[in-house]
């Protein structure tokens, strides 16, 4: 993998993507004491960054598995951006949710065209359900966060805002499964000017940041977050990408993520979900750390049930 | 006034407001059957089109004038774009709110460095109050909506609209006290192709659709709409250039407004008042009518209590 890998990707995803807008803000200078740049993905095709990995999969594929549609497990918006980016290409897209999955991101895969098989909310259910309807299908299984080609797609994003804004001294990402953090390292790597890699994660599933501890991949023994496109655990494919390329994870705590979802939601005027707010909630408790320095934040979608907020 | 007017208005205030995006969305288009081009006040400085009418009022005052400093009455935004305005110049604004103004909008004013006043939710209340600084301090009054320099200040986000998109067939605005929809229509009027303008009202509070059916300003019984921008009459003003200018005014029902206003926050992802989801309410109302054309449509702000959700 190097530079020219992840500009052949860009290229090749352009057409079903949205150059997303970087937003300023000066109040939130002010508040932050740094110049931040937000790289908006809650404006991305069914609103969030997964759109571009998920893509970037399905290009990767060949005719004949096309034909035999995709298959994946997704708490929400890899689900939706699968059963999108299917969509535009004409293929099948099998998606596994849990049962508990908000309505708002089930009725938005069904809007995209997915055809959703529903099961147990646990990570065994989710495998084993996926399994059968590869098996059953000949479908190809399209992972969320640990596969290269969706890993490279979410690197796009970050390519995008130092395309905009090159003289970034940081970038900050939320951490989940560890896809989005992976490709923003990648692309801090090769296409920056010694700019650092930060993840941010709730502290309450803080896998990732246990993780770079101990040099291993580590375990959530609960899901208990806000931030729910942070509740799942690193994979073996980003894994070590991350622990090569990113400096260091911030944790938050929840009331943290919660003001600064708010911060953003009444200084902005844009809509973010709460994984999206961690970054900003990292660089709040950290001023001293990023002050006046050049920012660059990915709000990483937008995908939030309006009807029930946490403020 | 002619073009040359509001050009030189334009050319004026660009130092001190931001040119606002004008964002697209897909599914909106489909849901709606025609092309919308919303112009995004909501991320204007401040949270709103009263940024423009404000400033240019203020630039239009002498330098005797400015010592003396500004008042106005306002039940929020204009409220918080003259303290805005005034505070980038350096001059002294008192702002007559009234008691019951959200204290979202209150501590907005106070964080730009007006000098709150209150007084009681009536507009006789207003005036009286109003009248009795200018009598005291000597400062100018601004008012929110029929004042020439508000009128042609307001009408520089159609004119930007139009740069963007000159082949509109429509641009909506949403008609309270009269200043925005005026300015639309003179600036659709003398930089468009034949563009049409149409304001859009609720039907609680519809004086400005029966002021066009009689001839004369009519009044409002009653404030009862969640659309808190749009509770106030015409003036004498701003009437002469709505009746010329707007071709009709569509009225919409308190419903039409929350489901206009979900449908922005979840699609688009952007966070708009209930004011501004007036004209999509009315487009949607009247599917017709619209189908397939090119519709510009000013969302006028963005500043509402999130907390405090009508969904």
């Amino acid at each position: 993998m190097n530079k020219q890998t992840l500009i052949k990707t860009h290229t090749r995803i352009k057409p079903f993507i949205h150059n997303t807008p970087v937003l300023t803000s000066e109040l939130l200078n002010e508040a932050a004491g740094c110049n931040l740049y937000f790289k908006c993905e809650n404006f991305q095709k069914m609103g969030a960054f997964k759109m571009r990995g998920a893509t970037n999969a399905i290009l990767s594929l060949s005719e004949e598995e096309r034909q035999r549609g995709v298959v994946t497990h997704s708490s929400g918006n890899f689900a939706q951006a699968v059963s999108l980016a299917a969509q535009n290409l004409g293929i099948k897209a099998y998606i596994v949710m849990p049962e508990n999955a908000p309505q708002v991101k089930k009725n938005a895969v069904r809007t995209y065209g997915g055809d959703i098989i529903e099961c147990e909310s646990t990570l065994k259910a989710r495998e084993e359900t996926a399994n059968k309807i590869k098996a059953e299908k000949g479908a190809s299984f399209l992972h969320p966060s640990n596969q290269d080609e969706v890993i490279y797609g979410n690197s796009t994003a970050a390519i995008e805002l130092l395309e905009e804004q090159l003289n970034l001294d940081f970038i900050l990402a939320p951490v989940g499964g560890g896809g989005l953090l992976a490709g923003t390292a990648l692309a801090t790597h090769l296409f920056s000017n010694n700019c650092k890699t930060i993840g941010a994660e709730p502290m309450a599933v803080d896998d990732a940041y246990r993780s770079l501890v101990s040099g291993q991949i580590e375990t959530n023994k609960t899901t208990l977050t806000i931030a729910d496109g942070l509740r799942t655990n690193l994979g073996n494919r980003n894994f070590p990408i991350i622990k090569q390329h990113v400096e260091k994870i911030i944790r938050v705590e929840e009331n943290e993520i919660i003001n600064a979802m708010q911060l953003i939601w009444e200084r902005m005027k844009i809509i973010i979900e709460p994984s999206s707010a961690v970054p900003l909630a990292a660089v709040l408790k950290h001023k001293e750390e990023f002050k006046n320095k050049n920012v660059g934040i990915i709000l990483s979608g937008g995908n939030v049930d309006v009807t029930k907020l946490p403020f």
